[in-house]
């Protein structure tokens, strides 16, 4: 027997018998087709017949153009869906209508393109208007088609539509759409063939099988399109992917007031509650929910004008949370009285939601009506249920109470509070960000083309549009503040006015996504205050983590180190004692020891600053008792402490002689001598401390003073010195060899010592490549993977961030910015190095991570399998970290790899 | 039986029995002590006899102090001794004598401390008065005893005993030491005695075990004493090896006329011709001859006042070449008619005279005398017996020939010539070549104290002292050009004279120290003249290197590949495209294109650059023919090519405003705009690329439509592209396209194509790390291991090879400067890292190095074992890199690590 196991098809049915579950063919299927294959073959919902054309043709397009063998599978397929609806695409009697949608692996909102009541020409419309008795909405349909259409596929822009339809509109003296007669959308559709044929120099295509090919390749094109690079950007997506595209029949919430359309989530996705909550339209299609060109009605106005219809969805949103085991939204339409669910997927949510949800779903109840669902989730699944986006979200600052101007009021879209100028493009928001002010754009309604402004905005403000509305949307899938439907806010131009007041661009106003509410100018911030249910997943997380990977803190400061601890850090892997020396009243001391003439001098300034530094370490060692507090030795080059070199020399140059004093002589000497070409490569760190031993036993007594005072006052200081950029172990030792003594000298003579350790930063490539050597000097090491990652790449991340990073992320030439998540590739493998060197040599030593990436989930899961046996990072990032480290444990089943003698 | 086997003496007799030939015990023993030990128990020599306390007494002393069980030890050697010699330390009727030298691992010459005469005290000189009837000789040994202590030992400054014996010798109105009568010798040992009482506070150490602990003492200290240091650092000496200490019998060449000393070279080391050469002088010590106080005599001179003992010396002198196989120094004493051997090791030696004694001694033929030798080499020993430092030398530029006023003539004691303002104390040579003067050092005679000031000198010039003078061998060991001896040279503080003629502080003289001649004003100087061997050891070299490692140079001009080639580059493995730029007539073009405003505006200048690249890379290929040529594409950051931002701030700051230019003004925006806080680690290389895509695009195709051109006239250029500064793939993937795109552009339609490949240099961490997937886009490697090295330690070199360095190697910190020898554990990992992932994924893929660490002999060991094809490096470096690849080939028994599969 012959089996034709050759042919990989491109196009599938969404009710194709797959040998998986659909959800689980996302990379072939992408998001959307899989959902729709779900849908139709697994939850049997009632879904529009259509076929899904994967990925693999749109990564076969990118790489050799259009794929020949497409076009007979898509004739196939259109011919079978022909044959399920009895109908016949571009059939001038009674045409089959399709949309083309795209749906990439990982959702993209709004991102890529979409093209609906394709099969539509001069002569079908005739067809749609007789066989639906309703020739207004033909022509209304043919019309929105040829719009589309002629945007998307055909690259007009989208005034040349919007005009006729203003001046029809001024013409017919009405206000909306759906009073414009038969008459006047025909003479429209004509007006808008004109305008195709003029602005493309060709008609517009009248054989359907033209126009979906050209709808298809339009979607295939737009992955590759400025927006969608863009997005993929932030979001971290591989560009390599690829979409799918997804043809499915029309049906028509725009068919009469017996239709509709509309979105629902099964539970509230602001708040969480367990309430099903949806916007819907009589009399409309998606794209108008979606865009918020008209105000929605909830699902109890469904409800009381489609009974039968409300309980349907109601039973269908009960199947698909107990299917999915979460929180769904779907896209429904309504057609002449029949429900169609025409998109489900797990939704998104905010921050208070997400934890709400993951919390509420463990205990297997329906929330208000007290009913026990069929279903529930581990507490291990709830951890997973959480993102990082989200605590953080919660971990947002909000307004302080007290009076305030609340100028208008709209829909809480996205919780938070923000403050900056109001910019009314999204052109102009991305200049103004640029020029680093802080923004909030202001819309009438948002679209994909304003997600470059919206994405730098600090909040976003939109007069239409409900709470799914593309702004509300992308705002809270960003965490970005957002107050959607503000309706009392009309927009003019450059400025918008509610009432008497006038807000103009540039004027500064707040607001606040948890309330809604829009205030003239600037409000203070106050912490956030996260729901119950934040301490009680990070409960969870840390019964998962405990005894795996501990969460620490960097902080300089007895507040921040405070605050840390509040937030859960099990102490702090990085005190930076240079920022102690930035202190307005400290910089001139610190001079002074620079500029030292003698070693008296020199003596004199490092005892003041002694004093000082012990204040600072008790008051961190306090803040910390009993818990590990790593204190890193002076690591900036010297010359970050004296003026900017050319500003000195231009001084110079331009002072009257009598003005250029002595001690401005003394600075510009001083600030050349310690002057560096490369400073992120020169004398820093332990280099200083070579250079200058004196800082070094000062820093080292100030400590040890210090915990002295606290072991006399019943405290358990657990001090660990960190030597910072070692790159040979003699460095290391030598170094070492002044704390020994520092300590020794510090306790001589007490009785009760306090734990003290001493350990090095692991920030260049040889102190990786080398580090069972460092071993032998070192009782802990901490990656300082921010440096690492500079030297590694051969990146300064003062030149190269800003000027290299976005077109080598945009060109593909990095898949991420390696300062914010590790290059798991090259300094994932010497972080991995280190590790197994280090502890081959000295299996007992401590290793963490103290660079930022210590607060970035998927580098956290990296240093959880290398073994590391704790992250630290900003205070704030704490409870991230805390939930990445019980994510990371959990992906790898408990074990890491210290775990494996 | 119990054996006593964890006793491990601190202390040997020469004549002791070891287990291993004594030569192979340098560790424990030290050069000296290990010759001594051969000379006696091996060769039998007359070696007067004595004992070493070996180098472990010395490391455990830097550690614990004095070790303790040492005094035991050396009380019964000195039994030993005097039972062997019938006399007793510090015996008062007829003493035994000693000498105490150090001598490590390695020589150094001078660098540490001998004390000569031990013994000796207020009694036991009128013993040795009366057991030698020489009351004169006995004071005489005393007075230069207690000086030599003095200083030594007990740190007294020579010039409190030179100032005596000045005032003695004017008293008596006699010229030299040895007219002073022994009652004047009398009272300067008073005088002396008094001198250490008032310098030290306590007396001089009158009994003999004290001495003897004392000056074993100050020679350990030796070892660390600022001077041994700097010679380590220079000579790459490692400084945890210690000294051993010989302590031996005194033999006295000062005792009358039938005793004298001398030294003794089996063939003359300055030409290599096979004569034996040796100085002496009758009635004097050893540090008479060294230290060139006075003139002395040579072999024949010997020959006729002691020819029996010359006869003898000359039969050791055979025995010597034919056990060691190689020329030998030798240091002797004529004691009463007796020859003692004091030392004998392989002779030092000039770079000619190393060429021609390697290739002599294969044919087993003694020179002079036509006579077989018993012994010969191979030519495989010959090649290494030449050092990197012997070419160097020979490659040594020489004066032109013409009219030179040659006002002195000295021996030629180092090859070479040199040119330099003429400076007279050791510190202000050091201090104006700190100033970046050019110094010919200009003394009576050198000491160990005059070092570093030699060391920072063209060339050296001594009025007095032989060819074994303490300048003479310390030039000849560092290949600086001396001229010792010129006694028509008076030198008078801060001038010298010579007949009218007066040479002042800070005037310009030639010395060559080829021909002896020393020149008034500053000669010419021309290429230098390599002896007939220099080519037969280098065809040698290829014999034993073909197939196995080939030697490009880095070049960057049709004149440097010419004479690249002629030198023997089998290629050119680095082309830097930026010298290019630089040129005076270019850089006005290359700022064009920088400041551009429009497109067409760049396109013009890069055209204009566009047309002289072409020809520079017409004339390379020429030159190198046949042969590859590695051009890499434009690597600094642009920068470099703009004037510096703070001078131009600096001028627009002070200019009046009529004078700040629109060009001054885009000037100052572009090089603000350009400039980077690490260019280091910027926006250079292939980044560059991507920023300005034209810039690579014109490279290629005036690299292409040279190679084009080169065919057309029949030559066969072999090209290979080369991107730096490569991270990921990704980015390689996209230079590599546009450079296939200019390689199609440049040769469509022509039938004859050029020889071209693609490559990357690899220079970050990152690449080496990721070599597999980076060799998926390159047909070969080159490893820049000067960059490498930066980022490997996070060195700046700019910043840290001057300020960190000397303190690093000096605190052992690190064993060497990285940027001269490759980094052999941390940059020769990643190396070798690179190598062994990128030849497995691509097996055939060419490697090869381009930093300097390619000239570099024992980085040249590393790339050999490691795999690599060739390497690359300055051309004059090229012969030194042919002989350390065939000696690599040599040292690993001809086997690489590509070799097995």
């Amino acid at each position: 027997m012959v089996v034709d196991s050759l042919f990989v098809p491109y196009v599938y049915s969404f009710d194709q018998k797959h040998r998986r579950q659909p959800m689980q063919m996302k990379d072939l299927l992408g998001g959307k087709g899989a959902n729709l294959a779900e849908m139709t073959s697994v939850l049997k919902l009632p879904v529009p017949p259509g076929f899904t054309i994967s990925t693999d043709a749109c990564r076969d397009y990118m790489v050799g153009g259009w794929p020949k063998s497409i076009d007979a599978e898509i004739k196939s397929h259109i011919a079978k869906l022909e044959k399920a609806m009895k109908r016949k695409l571009g059939d001038p009697s009674d045409p089959l209508l399709v949309s083309v949608r795209s749906g990439a692996k990982f959702s993209m909102p709004g991102m890529m393109d979409t093209v609906l009541n394709l099969g539509l020409n001069d002569k079908s419309v005739k067809g749609l208007a007789k066989v639906t008795g309703d020739e207004r909405f033909a022509y209304d349909s043919y019309r929105r088609f040829i719009a589309m259409y002629g945007r998307i596929v055909l690259g007009v822009e989208g005034h040349h539509f919007e005009h006729p339809l203003e001046a029809a509109k001024d013409k017919a003296k009405v206000k909306t759409d759906a009073e414009l007669t038969s008459t006047v959308l025909k003479e429209l559709c004509e007006q808008y063939l004109e305008v195709v044929k003029k602005e493309t120099g060709k008609a517009f295509p009248q054989k359907p099988e033209a126009q979906l090919r050209g709808a298809v390749e339009a979607v295939f094109k737009s992955w590759n399109g400025a927006r969608a690079i863009a997005y993929r950007v932030r979001e971290k997506i591989d560009h390599n992917l690829g979409t799918a595209v997804n043809v499915q029949t029309m049906v028509f919430g725009n068919r009469d007031d017996n239709s509709g359309t509309g979105v629902g989530f099964t539970r509230n996705a602001a708040t969480g509650e367990n309430v099903p909550y949806g916007d819907f339209l009589v009399n409309a299609q998606g794209e108008d929910v979606v865009a918020g060109i008209r105000n929605t009605e909830d699902l109890d106005a469904l409800k009381a004008k489609f009974p039968k219809i409300h309980d349907e969805l109601m039973a269908i949103f009960v199947r698909l949370e107990a299917h999915y085991k979460d929180m769904c939204d779907t896209e429904f339409t309504i057609e002449q009285g029949k429900l169609w669910m025409l998109q489900t997927r797990v939704g998104k949510r905010t921050g208070a939601a997400a934890l709400r949800m993951a919390v509420d779903m463990t205990k297997g109840t329906v929330g208000s009506k007290g009913k026990k669902n069929s279903w529930k989730i581990s507490k291990e699944e709830a951890i997973t249920r959480v993102a990082a986006e989200h605590l953080d979200q919660v971990l947002h600052p909000q307004f302080e109470s007290g009076a305030k101007k609340v100028i208008a009021k709209g829909l809480a879209a996205s919780p938070g509070a923000a403050v900056g100028k109001v910019y009314f493009t999204a052109d102009e928001a991305a200049d103004a960000s640029d020029r680093g002010e802080k923004v909030i754009l202001v819309r009438s309604e948002t679209s994909p083309e304003d997600v470059h402004g919206m994405m730098v905005s600090e909040g976003i403000l939109t007069a239409r549009g409900g709470l799914v509305s593309h702004a509300a949307v992308v705002a809270r899938g960003w965490g970005t503040p957002a107050v959607v439907g503000a309706e009392a806010i009309k927009i003019d131009g450059k400025q918008f006015t509610v009432g008497d007041i006038v807000v103009k661009e540039g004027d500064i106003i707040s607001l606040d996504g948890t309330t809604g509410e829009v205030v003239l100018g600037s409000l203070a911030l106050q912490d956030a205050k996260p729901p119950k249910e934040f301490e009680i997943i990070l409960k969870w997380c840390d019964q998962v983590r405990k005894g795996k990977m501990a969460v620490r803190a960097n902080a300089d400061t007895g507040e921040d180190a405070t605050n840390a601890r509040k937030l859960g850090a099990e102490g702090i892997g990085l005190c930076r004692t240079e920022h102690m020396f930035l202190a307005e009243d400290r910089l001139p001391v610190v001079r002074r020891m620079i500029l030292a003439q003698n070693p008296a001098e020199e003596a004199s300034a490092l005892e003041e600053l002694r004093k000082v530094q012990k204040k600072d370490f008790i008051d961190i060692l306090k803040a910390m008792d009993g818990l590990p507090v790593t204190v890193r030795l002076l690591d900036p080059p010297l010359h970050e402490f004296l003026p900017n070199v050319h500003e000195l020399e231009i001084e110079k140059a331009t002072l009257p002689a009598s003005e250029w004093t002595t001690e401005k002589a003394q600075l510009l000497k001083a600030a050349q001598e310690w002057a560096e070409h490369n400073p992120m490569l020169g004398t820093r760190g332990v280099r200083l401390g070579v250079v200058k031993p004196g800082l070094y036993a000062m820093q080292v007594q100030a400590l040890m003073e210090a915990a002295a005072d606290r072991v006399a006052k019943g405290g358990k200081p657990n001090v660990e010195v960190m030597i910072p950029l070692t790159v040979t172990r003699e460095e290391l030792a030598l170094a070492r060899s002044w704390v020994v003594k520092g300590i020794a000298d510090a306790t001589k003579g007490s009785t009760k010592k306090p734990k003290v350790s001493i350990g090095t930063m692991i920030e260049t490539p040889r102190a990786a490549l080398r580090a069972d050597e460092l071993s032998e000097e070192a009782d802990f090491f901490s990656f300082g993977t921010n440096d690492l990652t500079q030297m590694t790449f051969g990146f300064s991340r003062d030149d190269v961030e800003s000027r290299m990073m976005p077109a080598y992320l945009e060109g593909g030439l990095l898949k991420r910015n390696p300062f914010e998540t590790i290059d798991q590739d090259g300094v994932g493998e010497l972080v991995e190095i280190a590790a197994k060197r280090g502890r081959a040599a000295k299996p007992g030593i401590k290793l963490g991570v103290c660079g930022e990436h210590g607060g970035d989930p998927e580098s956290i899961d990296l240093f959880y399998r290398v073994g590391l046996d704790y992250v630290s990072c900003s205070p704030f990032r704490v409870p991230i970290a805390r939930l990445a480290v019980a994510q990371a444990v959990l992906a790898s089943g408990g074990k890491k790899k210290s775990d494996t003698k």
